[in-house]
């Protein structure tokens, strides 16, 4: 494909996405296909000469799209939002284009100095401590991951080489596997799947803290099992509290849990990976107080912040924390400035060496939205999370089973998990709309997530209507 | 910005995207910037009000472009070649509009699926072993992981979670910790930074071996240490061979190496990162050779393939080794048809959770190329490499430093590392072309990739005339 046949089928690719995301609201939100329906619509392996655009551009509507689960679609009310805009789309292209590979400041400057200068305009509008910011010449900084996962693991990773090197700076017999033996890690028992991933990939223990009545993890409750623990003789060295579990959306008490992390010399990372881009609203900042007990905090533009996927938004306090623990220095990557104290090279601090210019789409959304156009988003959502949770109380069948709020509604029929689970059985059949449900304890529950960005009320009216009928197919099959 | 604003915005975006492609070669390869360029130029927060997609355009020549290294400019001959075509940025497009997140099958059964087919495609076209296909339901398959960092530590994730799990079947009283500090893995002392590094994440010893003359792991060298570590109550559990180094693109010898991994019962991943495209022609295909005494295998389509980052193929023998060391399953993410064995969930596969739609670039590009289409593209810069190599040759000041095997030339002037290093020193700041340097043993030695898509001889022959030129400057300027 040449240039010009590109400007050709690029502004084809322009109008199908368009058309894509005005008609979605006429797709099925959840697809009909069966697993392995895939295989059989296409030949077993690649063509030897050339396929033409048309042919692949038809296939999608025949091959694709009947297998697509349509995350945007306003019926969408699964999972946590995944963030979709126009100016983060038109930023991708670019980013594509430029294709660079930003691993280091020299790899292409642009690259890492928007980054950066983004992830201060980010926590400035997040009123973050200035610790984290870069500005200043300060000793912290942002980065942008890929996942909130790869932020939890990152943050394990360092506070571990940390601990490692305070333990051996006191007692220099001790093996790393030693210490990594007796190191443990906490969270809350309602944080994220991650969290427990990132402790198994860390090769360190992760205990559950058991969370209070409203899902938070409490003072009393992390006091007594770091008690226990160095009791038994183990190191506590990291603790992760969550803004916004993925389960209901739940807080973490971190004014509680802050200072007992600064007092232990336990490392706090602040997983907030839903709700953190609704702290930019004034009158949800005070769910991020106690941030400034923190060493990383963590959260997903690319969730509900208007950044396509992926865009995580990690900061540390001491940049040298996170950097300490991966940098290594081939001559390859080696370049004239990166001693010079002034630059930043972002690959000490990530998983992985390569990384896109991902700050493009921080940038265009940022300027195309305004912080106003983007509090506005955030505030429609949280309405249209009430709205529901109303209709939801109106209905005495029902009950709502976690503090709402966010733009997530934990709701179920009163009554047995079983009833529960033949009521979202029977929603996610029908595939009018998309719901996924969670355990709060031993209690099946439906989980109502303000998803799209064209979600209106019309939608959460029509959905609730719907699932009102549907439960009462099941309380009627239930009483036959 | 409404989608009638998309649709123009977005052609004009095409366009923008089209002119910086034709007019690449006209742009200064490497940036005149100085560290701290970008934060002056823009304003210290983001605007309260919405800017206008004009101002934004108008910026990106104003302050991005004067700041980016031009990684697809003809002139760009630095670190190894990273993907850009015409098709992948139109399935780029594709996958931002669908934006799904494919971390299990139904939350996109076409992401999934699709994912699945290329990645048998791509392995046929490598004619891997068939155990490495997922089609006629064997036990292994293909993923896209973001690099091949991720890939290598993933990897040795899955042989650490292995081996613990063998040795404690055995000796049920040995802890994780007290198995982990005997582990150790081996990579030749060619291996890429990323694999020392996914030995300190792990939290296992990573052992280099000497390579030999030609950069090569050879038996003896890895027999040796695996003699010495075992005498010294080590395990030995993990060895990554690397097709393709970084430095000079040397190949391990893996119909040695691959025997004594099988019979010692270590993990064998094999890394071609960059060499890894090349296979699909028959005349390279050789040097994959030894690829069946594999458990792993990966390769970046995003270096050499034309589907731009990211996109890192892995392969495994055995999926539930993968699957094993990561799996967690909580209640959101649980879905009616995971425990049918007939879907694929590839959250279990990789570090992150989420992940994009990232086949359909494979798709578009296998399909638009043809497999005929990849292969000349492939052909034609080893075609390159030599043409370079021979002009080195013919002067009889340089030497060629590393076997040029496909399209990395190793080269340096005959003499001390100083002059080469001013050589590259007078390279880079001329900024005609972009080279990197690495060493070999003791030599600072220069490398020269090809690595645009649009490189012809005409840019070769232009690059070698130049570093002639300034070698006879760096010549003159040490007789002096």
């Amino acid at each position: 494909m040449n240039t010009s046949e590109f400007r050709r089928r690029g502004k084809e690719m322009v109008d199908y996405v368009a058309n894509y995301m005005e008609g979605i609201e006429g797709r099925q939100v959840y697809p009909d296909v069966e697993p392995g329906y895939l295989r059989p619509l296409i030949p077993d392996s690649a063509p030897q000469e050339p396929d033409t655009f048309e042919d692949i551009i038809n296939d999608i509507e025949k091959i694709i799209m009947p297998g697509v689960t349509h995350w945007h679609s306003p019926y969408f009310f699964a999972y946590f939002p995944t963030a979709s805009s126009y100016p983060a789309m038109l930023a991708d292209m670019l980013c594509g284009a430029i294709g660079c590979i930003g691993f280091s400041w020299a790899a292409s400057p642009a690259c890492t100095e928007l980054e950066t200068v983004m992830m201060d305009w980010l926590g400035k509008m997040l009123e973050l401590p200035k610790a984290f910011l870069t500005e200043n010449a300060g000793e912290g900084g942002g980065v942008i991951q890929g996942s909130a996962s790869e932020a939890t693991l990152v943050a394990l990773l360092a506070a571990r080489t940390k601990a490692i090197h305070r333990l051996q700076a006191a007692s220099p017999e001790l093996t790393q596997a030693a210490i990594m033996e007796k190191l443990v890690a906490y969270s809350s028992d309602q944080a994220h799947s991650s969290v427990e991933r990132a402790g198994l990939i860390g090769g360190v223990k992760l205990k559950a803290i058991p969370s209070d009545g409203n899902f938070a993890m409490r003072a009393s409750a992390l006091q007594e099992a770091l008690e226990r623990d160095r009791a038994a003789g183990l190191i506590p060295f990291f603790v992760v509290a969550t803004l916004g579990t993925t389960t209901c959306c739940s807080f973490d008490n971190l004014l509680e849990v802050g200072p007992i992390c600064n007092k232990e010399d336990m490392w706090l990372h602040v997983d907030a990976a839903y709700a953190g881009s609704a702290f930019i609203c004034p009158e949800f900042r005070h769910l991020l107080n106690g941030v400034e007990f923190a060493d990383s905090f963590n959260f997903n533009p690319h969730k509900w912040l208007l950044v396509n996927f992926d865009c995580s938004a990690m900061w540390v306090k001491k940049r040298s924390d996170l950097t300490g623990a991966f940098r290594l220095d081939p001559t390859y990557l080696k370049h004239s400035h990166q001693d010079s104290g002034l630059i930043t090279d972002y690959r000490h601090w990530q998983i992985p060496l390569g990384r896109r210019f991902r700050s493009l789409k921080m940038w265009f959304v940022f300027r195309m939205y305004g912080v106003k156009g983007l509090q506005a988003y955030i505030r429609k959502h949280v309405q249209l999370s009430h709205e529901f949770e109303s209709l939801v109380l109106q209905d005495p069948r029902f009950e709502i089973c976690a503090e709402v709020t966010l733009g997530l509604v934990c709701f179920r029929l009163k009554g047995s998990n079983k009833v529960n689970e033949a009521l979202l059985q029977r929603i996610n059949s029908a595939k009018k709309i998309h719901l996924v449900p969670c355990h709060l304890r031993d209690k099946f529950v439906l989980r109502f997530a303000i998803c799209s960005r064209t979600v209106e009320s019309a939608h959460v009216q029509r959905a609730w209507e719907h699932i009102k009928e549907l439960a009462a197919d099941v309380l009627q099959a239930e009483r036959e």
